[in-house]
């Protein structure tokens, strides 16, 4: 359903039938998408919207570090750049709107601005980042860090599943690592950033909302916890005399969840995604459980104390069942905050098209990430059905992929002093 | 310390050489022990235990299970046979002690009783029985399951990690399949069935008492239960919007433990043992998780009940999480008791010698539960340090063992009328 109110100024048939051409490349079953990042469905894909991009009257160009960039000069080249990115290549089980939505729907808005013969005054570019998923090489963001020289230091010779280094996969893409001072952006030369994705989870399609203004993308706490007891002979150690690890490992999962329900209005949210056990045998007491943890809130405040409860829980545990037990902290990444002042336009422009646009935490990661440490950013979603994203089922509506790139082009006509 | 009142019949000493001289074959570190059924290092130690045997008089065979027999005639050798039993392969990170005291126990005796010429009216045999680990074929009980015409089916189709079946392993120990038939073992032939084993849990180290008298082997009710629930990002799905099927199955695994307890005078155990989890990523709510469970209890009326409750916490935790969940039965083994006449002598001869020898459960398998469906059988269990079994780390003192030995000799004495 259509909650804008009049035409959209966007082509929203066009849109549509780019997202299903794409979704043609690496096509997975019906409705699935592989294009794993530098992949030869990657490049075709890549291809395919330089394609697009020249036809909309893009200067493009492919950077050293796989990044696709359509840009339009403005009056002003020299001026800050309006950058509008996601990125196109997908999970191996992947769907089809992750990430192109938000390639396709920043070029749309060019397009559409070119064809009306809107001339911004700083320049504009929209970027199909290279490896925002990380799936190859288990490690993501790749392009949007590598332009802001935030790569780390050995990541060039992480290999694939194939022994396939990143350095390799990037020189068969055309790419040349030892150019990358090149293609980077220095400091200050990119004004802003947006991103328009879909949710990847359930808020906007309960709240039957079309698109939501993100407020934030909560960075994660991720622990490993590993727990230690003591192996026995599952018909043989009595009770009371056990010290099992798979339960301590169980009591902290209760807990955890608790903990994250204990402010009901609160986005606060803990997961235990990943849990190994050793021996892992059906009749013998578990020795020793390694799981992780994964902590967000859009509030550090709140999330810092929860880590604090989670703690101590897991201290009484352990003391309860006679567990010794490791946390280590593999990731603590904070909250990035939307710009308050873009996230003002963004809600001003879905006043006036009749939508209601909440605003919303994202919970998973984004180029936009990586943009936030250089620029002031903002983020739009499109409502996921049923929250389902990384699989084939994932489906956005073309409907509300049009509200949310017709809301992006009529933020995109403030920011850009026309 | 010997509590054992005066000298021990039985030579403790030749005793414990045996038994370190067997641990020698097929030695794993200091103190372990790789000897897998059927293998070069089973053939050596049977080799070994048949030349013992021999020197103390008996007549031996391998019959064509794998199983190496010692037999004494008695005066009347068509009697229903005394039959005492146990086995001398391990574990593949064993320990010296698993099967082995009840082999080299049961050799002691009868040796000790052919040097003092006396002479058993019904025939008594020793057995080291075939593979009663089932590691290597992942399936137990072979020789003593063998004689008594027990075997499945595909039995002999089952391979070992190299590939090799049963059969050919068979045949390569100089065994022949297509014979079993004359190493089977009549209705009514085996009288009585004794063995002597180490306790394999920690219940007479925590009494400090050397030996007790085994009341039954509680067989295990195994399930194998899936929960499935949603998979979704761990950063964007609010917690009460969530089906996760780790937290059930923590939930199933905190309740388990609380039944197995409720009756603290109870032996009842609970153990989750395995546990999978998919799709097991560190950022995606687990869709569906695997499990086992392995319930025991001497008494069978409340293990069912156990059992119930069991049940009705599962459907009420899938309940409140939005879980679907399949509960399969793999084995639902009743406890088999020991006859309570035998108890009575064993039970007297241990007051005679001193010996508290406390009633208790085995939760694990031995022969005797094989045996148990012919003949009366009792079992004399020996303290094992902290309870650690399967491990090269299991330690029995060799005072304990030799009080064992005795307390089978005189048991022994007592069932044969001499």
């Amino acid at each position: 359903m259509n909650q804008i109110d009049g035409a959209f100024t966007i082509q929203q048939d066009r849109l549509k039938r780019r997202i299903e051409e794409l979704a043609e490349v690496g096509k997975l079953g019906e409705t699935g998408v592989c294009r794993l990042a530098l992949s030869a469905e990657d490049r075709a894909g890549v291809e395919l919207v330089r394609g697009w991009m020249e036809e909309a009257g893009l200067q493009t160009r492919i950077d050293h570090f796989g990044n696709l960039i359509g840009r339009l000069d403005g009056r002003n080249p020299d001026a800050p750049i309006l950058m509008i990115g996601s990125h196109i290549d997908s999970q191996p089980y992947g769907g089809r709107f992750d990430g192109t939505i938000g390639v396709l729907g920043g070029l749309e808005v060019l397009q559409t601005m070119n064809e009306r013969g809107i001339v911004p005054d700083q320049p504009i570019e929209v970027v199909a980042f290279c490896d925002e998923e990380g799936c190859r090489f288990q490690k993501g963001l790749f392009g949007s860090r590598g332009i802001l020289g935030k790569l780390e230091p050995d990541e060039l010779e992480r290999t694939d599943k194939n022994g396939i280094t990143r350095r390799q996969a990037l020189l068969d893409f055309g790419c040349d690592p030892d150019r990358f001072e090149e293609s980077l952006y220095a400091q200050g030369r990119i004004g802003a950033y947006l991103e328009l994705h879909i949710e990847q989870g359930p808020i906007l399609d309960k709240m039957e909302e079309p698109v939501g203004i993100v407020s934030a993308i909560s960075g994660p706490l991720w622990w490993t916890v590993e727990m230690t007891g003591f192996a026995g002979h599952a018909g043989s150690v009595p009770m009371l005399m056990r010290q099992d690890a798979l339960l301590g490992a169980a009591k902290v999962i209760v807990a955890l969840n608790d903990l994250a329900k204990l402010d009901p209005a609160a986005p606060t949210v803990g997961t235990v995604g990943h849990l190994q056990v050793f021996p892992d045998s059906r009749n013998i007491i578990p020795e020793k459980v390694s799981f992780t943890v994964d902590l967000r809130d859009i509030d550090l405040h709140r999330r810092d104390q929860r880590e604090q409860e989670l703690r101590q829980e897991i201290e009484q545990i352990a003391m309860q069942h006679g567990l010794r037990y490791t946390i280590t902290e593999d990731t603590n990444s904070k909250p990035r905050y939307c710009a308050p002042w873009i996230k003002d336009i963004i809600r001003e422009e879905s006043t006036k098209l009749n939508l209601r646009a909440p605003e919303l935490m994202s919970g998973p990661f984004h180029d936009a990430l990586a943009l936030s440490y250089v620029c002031d950013y903002a983020m739009i979603f499109v409502r996921c059905r049923d929250g389902i994203s990384h699989n084939p089922q994932e489906y956005a509506n073309y409907e509300d992929i049009a509200c949310g790139t017709q809301l992006l082009y009529k933020t995109v006509q403030r920011m850009c002093a026309t």
